[in-house]
């Protein structure tokens, strides 16, 4: 009879429900001029503090027999404005231990995009991985596979550049198209311990064919801009290039890396990024691209440009737990406490408490997109982070940013070209649980 | 025990979650100068190939003790700009096999509408179904009954005639109201083979009061129109009579048949809309309604105008599966691969194939709202389709549309009358997955 | 074995789905020109009727192990623009049962606010408790408990003044806070009959700092400001202070009480409201704050000003059944008809017919918003309620309003201080479900 209802289920399609509810809180307490410019026109006015719900997330993902799967997850973190994450369907089971999936799905390019935002160790991601992949997720076709041991894994797609998460549709004759791809192994992975020594080593590339030269009338954007924001989530990108007028190329080369012995883990990712204009002889090079007021592209802009970026942290449990990997995607997974946090009447009288899981962890942020005639600015960030998880699915997260913005075009005061925005310090929280 | 359990869950309400994912391309291969302009107002600019969330659906339906049931299902393919379909409560096991439903519901009118979007045939529903019931959905009362044998079944209900699936509401003292009413039976359905043969006949009517004199100041819109796109989801409607100046009321009358013979179906539809103006001496007619540049209605409107419309189609599957009926509904339903796709390794080694099912059709469209003065266009599209259905719950529509569309209003390019638009080629895929 | 099945589901988060759809009716049938002129601006213009979802709502909540909670719930009611209602993370099982819980949340203030829209008596809420706790739900920290039999229940927390309903997002340096705490007892409550007597007894108060200079380039909005819909789902608020300038404190002070006898319920709240103006010397008054036109202050505003309200109903079970009361929270909780409603035909032939349950419901409505040169307008209103209870999740509820606004700025036609905006009358129904 068992035998007959799995047989049942087995015709049906299942589901698994989940969610999760970020909440931020972000203090501007320190900036110079420059920054308040970039944030708010205005040098005198300086970024304003915010409470505000990160992510407000509802998904559903399940398979359907056989062979295929689906997921669909809405964001509401803006309730009025509601964004797609992923919403795709998919084939599993390919040979080689393979899946393929079509639709709204992250880029595999950068490690700490690749982690699930309930599992990053900061609170936010860092300049480069943002710059480089804003928002990670497009609409594409891509193939995930490993192999039988899981030592080695891949990831190889193609997307398109628009981001249609609030639209969901991209419209145009220019297919504005990029091929990425990745390839993790975890050459040392300490089974006999559940996985608390392991090495993590990836490369990923991408070659992207943006539009620069869309014409007024049509509907697709200039896909040819990176841009991040200053791991916080203030109003403004204050690393930006915006919309480089003749992109043509670019290209993706990035590493990552993950030592972790025990409770301690060390993390590092470079990305370059170059980027190649076509000519168009006697193009205007738009002053004020994006109305972004007082940037400016200098006048003569290179045919080649190069950005790069990375950062590296180490991060380490004064409570004595790990950060949990995942072979098969070469991802990190989810930190389990050795003891949850909780404060109750104990039946015989007086109280119980339990400390729940203690992390610290420091990070150093880099990130240029001023290149040859482009000033998108050149960050230097360090940020420094005490984690407190309560259960497996819930935490808060706090972070101290303290960092500069060089050479950018957007904090221009005076008419001239790009100058030093100075420095700034922000102070986040992030209350988080999921299910 | 087991008895207890189910009069306990008798006592509560329950609910089965389910969901749908649709990714179209569409490709706009050819497309003369007035459908250009019809679509982007330019004869030199065509119209733009996308890719599109066609339908990101969740819904949650199920029955609350004793004898109500309820439905709630938002369709996130814009997410930022979400749209409630099925939203309503209803009233079961009424006398004679009836349940009464109130909310935003479907009209009963045009199979192919009836037909879940997860069944058709085709990628998009045929001209005159889509026209003479935009959208399908409205919010009404709607009786849903069959006899016992469930060999002939019924539906009849009132309904506002504005579209309020992304706002949630009419508001204005003009109830613009429409009496829907549907009578199918299934006087062949072959019960032996498993429902391999039957012959659908069914009649609808309808009678509408728009107000075609609706005030500036007023809430209401004049629902005294009907439009629809060609086959394929372009920016604008192609073909779109636009509000009626003065339209008092109109009847619409239906009739539909499927004739199924194993895996061969041929089904059509035909519906006849006439409509009376208001005799409103004096009233100017608006030389551009619904701000569509370049249209204008003849200087006299006639008192009564007749549009009407159909399609005829036929469908075979190669592998031999055939189109599932329920009579209870008089609609399609959902059809079972014989063999699901899969590709896989084989434990003993080499790979395994499923094919899936394949199936052809080939289908006619017709369309004419150009009458008594108003230049909504005649339309004429062929549609060849090629589905390939990978599971019960996902398959892939591939439909090339050719078609043209004379007696325009809307690709007016001199300043003129009505004039023909011209012809145009379409290729649209849509990969669908629901659960 | 069940153990061990217990146990592992100890470690898995859960959750619990449910919704609510509710439909209204509001038919707007006398208004005088006053009363037009507050909501269209026409004194010959009056309400305009709708049918519109009052609510649509998804909700999932549940529990993660061990000790925390929590509950995501959007509403769809405006699809294109949907809201966010509960949306929170907490801790359970804290000492003296107590719950600690952050997020968007209800404000502890207005006992018919703190009841479920589900279970309320008549449609729409009481002026007094809608003024003063304006769609009740804002972002904060709040403590729920009480002690071990139930008899007293307490809750106190700090909230954002800001609605972020539809952004979720509170932004600039103003963080305009309240604090709010609610004190219940239910003295009386006969378990003998289950329920069907109690008196419930509460006091609520608020200490609240609005930003009433916010200076045009911040983010922020003052705060201070009351209003609320004339028990109806209008366009406009008809009773609204605007925000008044140099707000710079205000507090409540409530006070709630219910007297249940079987199935007759006598239920009443007073709120009053005193707000402290900052003397901002040589400030200018604004003519039009809100872009209300014919709305003023009077020239010179008080420091000090008094806002009050309150209400008192008698509702009564034709049918014999009793509203339920839940001690742990101090508010009303579902009914549960005797006889749900039911309409079938029997198996032996004929038909079977279940009434449901009947109450009958009057209201006394005030709220006074006019004082200290701040011309929001007095109303007096009075509301019959007929409910059809058809299940314990269904019914629908009938409510006719006649109310007059006096001393009203926003009805101000001619030019001059305030005057009587007049009398009205309106007929509202609402279809409800929920699961």
């Amino acid at each position: 009879e068992l035998k007959a209802e799995a047989a049942a289920k087995k015709k049906k399609s299942n589901y698994k429900l989940g969610g999760r509810v970020h909440i931020d809180q972000w203090t501007f307490s320190e900036s110079d001029e420059g920054i308040n410019v970039i944030e708010n026109e205005d040098p005198d006015f300086s970024p304003e503090n915010r409470w505000l719900f990160r992510r407000i997330r509802l998904e559903l993902a399940g398979e359907v027999p056989q062979n295929m799967l689906y997921r669909i997850q809405v964001d509401f973190n803006n309730p009025a404005s509601a964004e797609i994450k992923d919403a795709y369907l998919g084939w599993t089971n390919l040979p080689n231990n393979q899946t393929l999936i079509l639709g709204h799905q992250k880029r595999p390019l950068g490690l700490d995009h690749l982690n699930s935002s309930r599992y990053n160790v900061f609170t936010e991601r860092p300049l480069a991985v943002e710059a480089f992949n804003e928002d990670a997720r497009r609409f594409g076709l891509c193939m995930y596979g490993h192999n039988d041991d899981e030592s080695v894994g891949w990831a190889y797609g193609i997307y398109n550049l628009e981001n249609i998460s609030t639209d969901g549709r991209f419209i145009g004759d220019s297919y504005q198209m990029g091929g990425y791809s990745r390839l993790w192994s975890s050459p040392w992975y300490d089974e006999t311990s559940g996985g608390r020594g392991y090495l993590h080593l990836a490369i990923a590339g991408a070659v992207a064919k943006p539009d620069g030269d869309v014409g007024d009338d049509e509907t697709n954007s200039n896909e040819g801009r990176f841009r991040t924001r200053p791991l916080a989530r203030s109003d403004q990108r204050w690393l930006n290039t915006t919309r480089i007028p003749g992109a043509d190329w670019y290209q993706h080369i990035a590493f990552e890396s993950i030592l972790n012995l025990g409770s301690l883990q060390i993390t590092g990712e470079y990305i370059m990024t170059p980027l190649q204009r076509e000519a168009t002889p006697g193009a205007a090079i738009p002053a004020d691209p994006d109305d972004l007021p007082g940037y400016a592209f200098d006048a003569n802009l290179s045919r080649n440009m190069f950005f790069h970026g990375g950062y590296i942290y180490a991060s380490y449990f004064l409570t004595g737990e790990h950060m949990p990997y995942q072979r098969s995607s070469g991802t990190l997974d989810r930190v389990k406490p050795h003891e949850n946090f909780f404060l109750v009447d104990r039946m015989r009288g007086g109280r119980g408490l339990g400390w729940g899981a203690w992390q610290v962890a420091a990070r150093y942020d880099f990130l240029d997109l001023t290149d040859g005639g482009v000033n998108g600015g050149v960050g230097h960030m360090f940020t420094a982070g005490l984690n407190w998880h309560w259960t497996p699915y819930s935490k808060v997260q706090n972070n101290l940013v303290y960092g500069s913005i060089d050479d950018s075009g957007l904090a221009n005061l005076t008419g001239g070209t790009a100058v030093d925005a100075g420095d700034f310090l922000i102070f986040g929280s992030r209350f988080m649980i999921d299910f």
